[in-house]
């Protein structure tokens, strides 16, 4: 398939490069092969398809770093709880009951949703891990997808072999649209001697490591108290950096927990509004980008956010960070936009994913600029950053494949999906409360 | 005209009312006649239109209480800057030169942008605001209009005679959609002895006042050193709120102001996304709340937000409190609703605006269902409030009156508005560059 977009505004979000206003993009196969201004690419050439893209702009997919896809099925479930209570009496009884079908079909809502806001790529953590990658499969989306592990569980070590045995499976299907890591919940659910094992298995199969870290001040009292570490130090200690890291959350750093996560290359990601929603605090990601840190972006499960929505992401990191520290210029649009794309897919890793530029994966969403709230067009990007909703984009091409064209999503039967969701919810719900 | 909805879920906002998830609304004129559940409209009566609203959500329109309209002429002209530089050498030089035509462009973009976003009412302070009433006129919402007066400047008489003029022309016209109010700026930009002069017209008029109070650190010091008081303690000084005040912002009070406030029954517009974005710091609603006091929400004009999207500030005000009192139960949906909607128009003075109940106008939204973000159907209000988007609100009915059906906005000429806009804004941008 050899796709041509023509007459949109393209922001390549490559290091530096400006914002071509009127631009062409070539598509062959999966791989983005040229990015242009109107006019640089020759009329002889034949193409399947041509798209009209005036209006629009043509920018990197959004990636979303952090959530747990299936949790769509909790959505508005329970709200502004007390953490302890929201987990113990209402999160964790239904997750209990969750079955392989009901997770497929919360990932496949969670993936509609996603491509409807113009994410391209996610990392996944939850359980019966093979139900997402299906779903990832048949929507037509990228993502990195790990078993969620918890160490303290009896189940541990079986769950660890699932693992090896998903990872085996998985890694590199749907085209090479899924890649996997390990995903050890975190250092108060996981401990030393279990972290250990999971590292020799990352050794053992190549793959990187997603772990949820520093994310509420409980867990850094209890991992102070029980080990005389923060938890970043913990994770040095074990050698869990010695792996490629995804790590989630990072709200409460110490300056050597930061100096650690710069020095070490670990990816981390951010999620702001599910940190305000629990109140687990405000990650301090201006001095994490000033002291060189990989930050991308992520939603969290929808229980805590409640959708899976990256430009309100991303808004609400760049809005967070002013206010947090009291200055209008932190957090600027641009730094925003690299978060919530380019850095992101540096985050999960993936080396072919990101700027729009000739020999990358195409994951391409047009965005409809016939909006009330783009005018005046005084600044693109800022406009994309502090006005702009997900609702506005219009298009979305993943692995050069236009997977919704026109708002109407092509891989994805909705009203089928919201009836099961609607089903199965209902079903755990009334399980819950008998 | 005399229409009515079916079918659809009704969130009246009564206090303690639940949810009619099947409802029946009729609306006569410019009111409301009937609220009821299916059924309860005898098959006998005639309508002029009958709205299918299966699968919507009917609710009380959007009040936004605090905006700027016309300044979406400046939305994305200038973000990431420090406040003073911000505003002396970007937003003052193009604003002195905004002409009336300008003004009444920019508050036609703005009305568009609101009515596409749910909001049937808002509170304006600006210049040239025969303009801004103009449009609202056209458009067909609801507005509290204040000419913006700055005791400081040469024209501070005039514009007060301006002002005498202008709400005599413009309360209670446009069928009564448009109010008025006095508008001195704020405590730092109108000494005491022309806030007196202000009280007295506002006596002889007898209309509230519309002012920013307590917005930033700067002022509440500015102040201090002048007066030896807070702010608020000043504006109590001065015998403001012996009047109707609508106080925009109340980011940095004491105990004593908050006392002042609720004894006062002043009216507060929270601002949270403004506040954020100019890093003027975070109000205590939470607080507010708890003394009693009566707090709207407001987007603040568009080039400190930099949209005009309510469902956006309601979400941002929840997750801002709950972060900031570190109480995930801090600010939950039904109280940033009520902020949103019924309290809003509370802070604006409006009698019969709010609640869908019969004597009320009839300022309706319906919210289309049909989205992945409000599945599974666990709680609408919370997904309302957490995780809807502005995009979701497909028909707006203000005073009676159709303004949008199927986001087809039916009193506004869209292509015309953003050519207009975007030929004036290039033209100020260049006179202030040249
Ligand atoms: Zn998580
Ligand atoms: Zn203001």
């Amino acid at each position: 398939m050899k796709i041509m977009i023509s007459g949109a505004a393209v922001l390549t979000m490559e290091q530096g490069s400006a914002l071509i206003p009127d631009g062409e993009i070539i598509i062959e196969g999966q791989y983005i092969t040229h990015v242009g201004p109107a006019g640089s690419v020759s009329p002889e050439q034949n193409f399947d398809r041509v798209i009209d893209a005036r209006g629009m702009l043509a920018m990197p997919g959004f990636v979303n770093c952090h959530t747990h896809a299936s949790m769509t099925l909790l959505r508005g479930y329970a709200d502004d709880l007390p953490l302890m209570e929201w987990l113990q009496k209402k999160i964790w009884p239904v997750e209990e009951r969750l079955e392989p079908e009901d997770i497929y079909w919360g990932a496949m809502l969670s993936c509609l949703e996603m491509i409807r806001s113009g994410t391209t790529t996610f990392a996944d953590m939850y359980f019966h891990m093979d139900e997402v990658a299906r779903a990832v499969e048949k929507a037509g989306m990228r993502a990195s997808l790990s078993q969620g592990l918890i160490g303290l569980s009896p189940g541990a070590g079986e769950a660890l072999s699932n693992s090896r045995r998903f990872i085996r499976e998985w890694h590199g299907q749907a085209e090479g649209r899924i890649t996997t890591m390990l995903g050890p919940h975190a250092p108060y659910t996981c401990p030393p001697d279990f972290l250990a094992r999971v590292l020799d298995m990352a050794d053992e199969l190549k793959v990187g490591i997603h772990i949820h870290i520093a994310e509420t001040r409980a867990e850094i009292e209890e991992i102070q108290q029980k080990y005389g570490k923060t938890p970043v130090a913990l994770m040095e200690q074990v050698g869990l950096f010695n792996f490629p890291v995804l790590a989630a959350h990072c709200v409460h750093l110490t300056d050597e927990d930061i100096r650690i996560l710069v020095a070490r290359g670990a990816g981390i990601a951010h999620n702001p509004e599910s940190n305000m929603k629990l109140a687990s605090g405000i990650a301090p990601v201006t001095r994490l980008l000033a002291a060189g840190a990989l930050v991308g972006l992520g939603t969290d499960g929808a229980a805590s956010n409640n959708n899976l929505d990256m430009m309100e992401e991303m808004r609400s990191a760049a809005l967070l960070q002013k206010v947090a520290t009291m200055d209008p210029m932190a957090l600027p649009a641009q730094d925003a936009l690299a978060m919530a794309t380019v850095n992101g897919a540096r985050v999960l890793g993936l080396k072919d994913v990101g700027p729009l530029k000739p020999g990358n994966k195409a994951d391409i969403i047009l965005v409809n600029l016939d909006r009330p709230h783009f005018y005046p067009r005084h600044n693109l990007m800022a406009h994309l950053v502090y006005a702009a909703r997900a609702s506005d984009v219009e298009t979305v091409i993943i692995d050069g494949r236009l997977v919704m064209e026109n708002r109407q999503v092509l891989t994805l039967d909705e009203e089928r999906i919201y009836y099961e969701v609607q089903k199965r919810a209902e079903k755990l719900v009334g399980a819950v409360r008998s």
